[in-house]
């Protein structure tokens, strides 16, 4: 297998896997990075290998490391080795994994996802924290959900925080980008058998999330962190659900409400 | 009412304050950095006025905010006015909310920790992320718990991170710090009626997390997030549990584990 070596802060590709941190850059190159040895050997489980692997060169030797290198090489991608400080530069971390990976994004249209796949998907509705949607993302693998939907403006799915936060699950859990109306009109496009029952995490003219009617396919939907759904979303919803709040807050993390309501439904369809 | 005016940078006050986003500076000074007029609200109805109150010559009125310039005033803590700048570099944020305050930090220790107070008490084991930390704060808030103990190195709770996730249950939540042997002594001396039962999330040995015969007081443990409960501590617990894993990840977010068991926990001892 052929390596390239690279010792200069200053080398071209060093600099240009570096602005994926950026989002003006990701979306010009349509590319993105992701670090650790098992995020990337979840890819390439997934069927996603990176068009560039980088080595650090203090790496110690495993087998799972020394199998990405080969699936990557056979595949025609490059293969960099370069210095522990360099791969903290690129990936922004102190304390930088042993391998990163430059991927191409994925196609986030609604229409490529089919919604009897999975008995849940994730709706986020203009989510901010990365950390939020990667844990969402997390979330959706463990209650077996298809994948995460993402209305209106959230923050970008393929950023190095949500990449992180979600412990892989970018590579197993589809993503979809829409509108608030495109969604909708999907959702109910596929009415009928397929149909889809959208359900919100809310505080006003909500039932109890213990024990409602909850149907697959079921999406889960939280909103903005700091507004929550807008009046009109909830309103479009077929069920609108809530969690006790014994204390003074009136509202969960997002990714947390999410979580609690998705195991609910889990249980629920399992039952 | 008297206000202080500053508008320099270098102002020895605004040095202090911006200290304590630095750890060694809250731990030598005692005290912590908390933002926004809904927080410093929460404090003060709960009994706890900042020493300093900062605010912005960029506010609006707002009568919580009135209410908490003349309870600082009235308790004879000090009152600074300053530009959205100068807030912006003390708090590190790039649109600071409007008002700021110092606080005292709370005695952490066990001691204080009344158990028959509260059905649910969660409990971090060196848990390293400061948004998990306040995660865990607001949760515990949602489900009614007593507060949370934080056990062997966890990130600090005075962090302006983790009262920032928070969300103000830094002032509804108590906090204790202790080792895990101190911990495990505190809660088995208390046995008998008072008692309290330890659960962890956990992945080994574990029956499912829905149906298990919690008790109150239920102490609901997770651990660290990339290595879990040490074996040791999940065999001291009287009882794991585990959630469904469909995917391929084997574990949760750490404050999304904590939540989904904790509103189990709720269901279990409300029903």
């Amino acid at each position: 297998m052929t390596r390239r070596r690279i010792t200069g802060f200053s080398n071209p590709s060093v600099k240009a896997i570096r602005a994926l941190r950026e989002k003006k850059h990701r979306r010009r190159e349509g590319r993105f990075l992701a670090e650790g040895l098992r995020l990337l050997t979840d890819a390439r489980e997934n069927g996603r290998l990176p068009e560039t692997l980088v080595l650090s060169d203090a790496r110690d030797p495993h087998p799972l490391l020394a199998a990405l290198e080969a699936a990557v090489t056979e595949a025609g991608g490059e293969v960099l080795e370069t210095t522990p400080d360099i791969l903290s530069k690129i990936t922004g971390k102190a304390n930088p994994q042993a391998v990163a990976g430059v991927f191409t994004e994925f196609d986030t249209s609604l229409e490529r996802v089919d919604r009897s796949r999975a008995p849940i998907w994730l709706v986020a509705q203009a989510l901010r924290d990365p950390g939020n949607l990667g844990t969402m993302l997390r979330t959706g693998d463990a209650v077996g959900a298809g994948g995460l939907i993402l209305i209106d403006d959230c923050a970008d799915p393929f950023g190095v925080e949500t990449v992180r936060a979600s412990m892989g699950a970018i590579f197993t859990q589809q993503l979809a980008q829409a509108s608030w109306p495109e969604f909708l009109e999907w959702l109910r496009a596929g009415a009928g058998e397929q149909g889809g029952q959208l359900v919100a995490a809310s505080l006003r003219d909500a039932r109890p999330y213990r024990g409602a009617p909850y149907a697959a396919p079921c999406f889960v939907m939280v909103g903005n962190e700091s507004q929550g759904l807008p009046d009109a979303y909830e309103a479009a919803c077929d069920l609108r659900v809530t969690m006790p709040m014994k204390g003074r807050a009136d509202s969960l993390n997002a990714a947390v409400a999410a979580a609690v309501l998705a195991y609910e439904v889990l249980a629920t369809l399992d039952a």
